[in-house]
């Protein structure tokens, strides 16, 4: 056998403006590349384990936890691989085979996974659907009180932003409503934990799930599992026969370099956070400046709460209908300008970010665009 | 709030000589550490990822895994999070609740925690107790017929070469007399596979579980999973809503950076495999030296077939009974001669492991233990 030369650069991805929304809240830092470095070996957090992960204390993953905590306003929090794990975890603890949990219909595949993998019922709460794909609370609760004339229902589950539409849902409005039914709320944060503020207790749901990769600036796999006090007893149950491991996370779960990111993330994750607005603003602009463009539509909620923006481009599909090199020209005339991140061929429609850059680079993709629209359009 | 100084530094590890045996087959080298940088941001892997991790052309996972599975002998082949997610999936996927599993009692407490997750029943395989600790394959058939009588036993385990003692099992006879009983085996290769040989046909074992971040030169967290053909579909069963998705691994599991730099150290762990005859010599050498210093004595099989070697070390505990440093005196004596990896405060016994290391780097070991003898001994 001889191994294969793996291609493993990724300069066109870290050298150009990339717009996929999946990429634009996971770039690290100086600190968390420093931390990187420091902890790329192994099992590198675990040189001053005393068998629980959560209270290693150097480097300080105790004390991190505790800044954690305090930032999400959760009782107790754990990291996890990711919010799908952490998704998982929630429901492996909540329920058995065969329960019912209800979900909006617009969560993230990994829900569904989560869920299928426990040997879970679904219940769907659907969108109002095309343009908007808004999840209404009071749907949340028509299919919520249906489905518990027929059943319990051992879990609900919302996400905060999803990744279709990048909607903003009514986390607060649902939680209440589940609260008064008396079904536990796990709300998903993946794309909102670490761009945006997420308070478990200003929301007032029971658990939430982050994605360390996805929105805290931090190298993957790593997702955060925030919890009240009320569940900590049954999700963090200790192993009858190893008394300092957490059966629910295997004993530890972030075991390497991915937690020493989040760690060396954490202060820069807040400061931006706390620069939210900004983002939402920049967001705007761009869909306010492509939508000049005719064939240019925003899809899901006006105005944009998030910074993923799903676009309808009829524009696009016509040059390319007639284009030497089809749907391809998009991706091309793109990255000769030295933007990524939309997918080779798509035309139709895309998804798009612009979190982190500068107003000058959002202003250079909006030029881009219209040149490239200008150029090709006969 | 303000966010604390996390002590994220390593360099004490670093730049030392670690006889941590946790730590020994987890460095990266420097092609890992290339990779390390390359693919540190968020979900670094996923960019030319159409729906399936194991399918990624860019970089190269799919000719990846199949190098994997070539160099592991194994039909199908998976990343996951660690050698104990691994456990847990095959478990998982094997076994109801209530279920009976047998396990080798000198398995890691992670497959006691994989089990305890499922709610699964342990019956355990007594090892022959102190000073070898060894798991005879006579004696993994006995328990195994007796659980037998009682009940259905949907999957045995067996710990490769276990943590405590550094013990090799007979995996092949174990395997063998498994499969007259009709019972699958899992092999968990934490401690073996990236440091020595391990082939799923070879010893004709169904599962195989490694661990990246500790044998196979990955930045943690990440494991193998591989497997015999006869278990894909039901291990990698996909779902039936999302059809690219398998179900056991939640879609996709090591999404970043560890899995970049597993990739990266195939060629190098592939290479230091076939040099494991010159690790195992080099392990018993050390036993050979530090036994000829009263009161040092290596316990487990002998002689040493891996080189994670326990030692008990009453010569140590009689020093530190009258030291005015105390159990501390050991730690602090091999730190100042920069060797560290054997715990604060511990002199009874310890573990170590000196797997990478220079012929002079174990001499400098050898010396620094007996000099630290001969100034301390009154
Ligand atoms: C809404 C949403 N939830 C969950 C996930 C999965 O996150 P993770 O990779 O941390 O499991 C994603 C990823 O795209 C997402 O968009
Ligand atoms: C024998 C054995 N199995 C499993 C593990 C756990 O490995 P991982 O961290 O990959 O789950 C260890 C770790 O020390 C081990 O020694």
């Amino acid at each position: 056998m001889e191994c294969s030369d793996y291609g493993l650069t990724r300069t066109l991805e870290r050298d150009n403006l990339n717009l996929n929304p999946l990429q634009r809240g996971g770039v690290l830092p100086a600190a968390a590349r420093k931390a990187l470095y420091e902890f790329g070996d192994g099992y590198s957090v675990c040189d001053y384990c005393e068998g629980c992960l959560d209270q290693i204390p150097r480097p300080h993953v105790n004390s991190f936890l505790d800044d954690l905590a305090d930032f999400i306003k959760a009782d107790a929090v754990r990291t996890v691989h990711g919010a799908r794990e952490g998704k998982f975890a929630v429901m492996h603890a909540l329920c058995e085979e065969g329960d019912t949990i209800v979900v909006d219909g617009n969560a993230h595949y990994t829900t569904h996974l989560a869920a299928e993998r426990n040997g879970l019922e679904i219940v769907e709460v659907p969108s109002t659907g095309h343009p908007d794909y808004e999840i209404k609370p009071e749907t949340y609760r028509e299919v919520l009180e249906e489905t518990l004339e027929e059943t319990e229902v051992k879990l609900a589950v919302l996400t905060h932003v999803d990744g279709n539409y990048g909607n903003l849902t009514d986390a607060a409005a649902i939680a209440g409503i589940c609260r008064e039914l008396g079904v536990p709320l796990l709300l998903n944060c993946a794309y909102s934990m670490g761009r945006m503020p997420v308070e478990l207790k200003t929301l007032k749901v029971d658990f939430v799930v982050g994605s360390g990769h996805k929105s805290m600036a931090a190298s993957g796999p790593i997702g955060v599992l925030g919890m009240s006090a009320e569940w900590e007893d049954l999700l963090l149950k200790r192993s009858p026969r190893h008394e300092k491991k957490e059966v629910e996370l295997l004993g530890c779960t972030s075991r390497g370099a991915p937690l020493a990111t989040l760690m060396a993330s954490l202060p820069y994750v807040r400061e931006r956070v706390s620069r939210w607005d900004e983002e939402v603003e920049r967001t705007r602009y761009l869909v306010s400046e492509l939508e000049k463009m005719d064939g240019v539509r925003q899809i899901g909620l006006r105005p944009k709460e998030h910074d993923l923006v799903r676009f309808e481009t009829p524009v696009f599909h016509e040059i390319a209908s007639s284009h030497p090199r089809r749907g391809f020209f998009l991706y091309e005339e793109l990255k000769k300008r030295r933007i990524v991140g939309i997918r080779r061929g798509q035309t139709r429609w895309f998804k798009c970010s612009v979190y982190g850059m500068t107003d000058r680079q959002v202003q250079y993709i909006i030029d881009s665009f219209r040149e490239i629209v200008e150029e090709n359009r006969d």
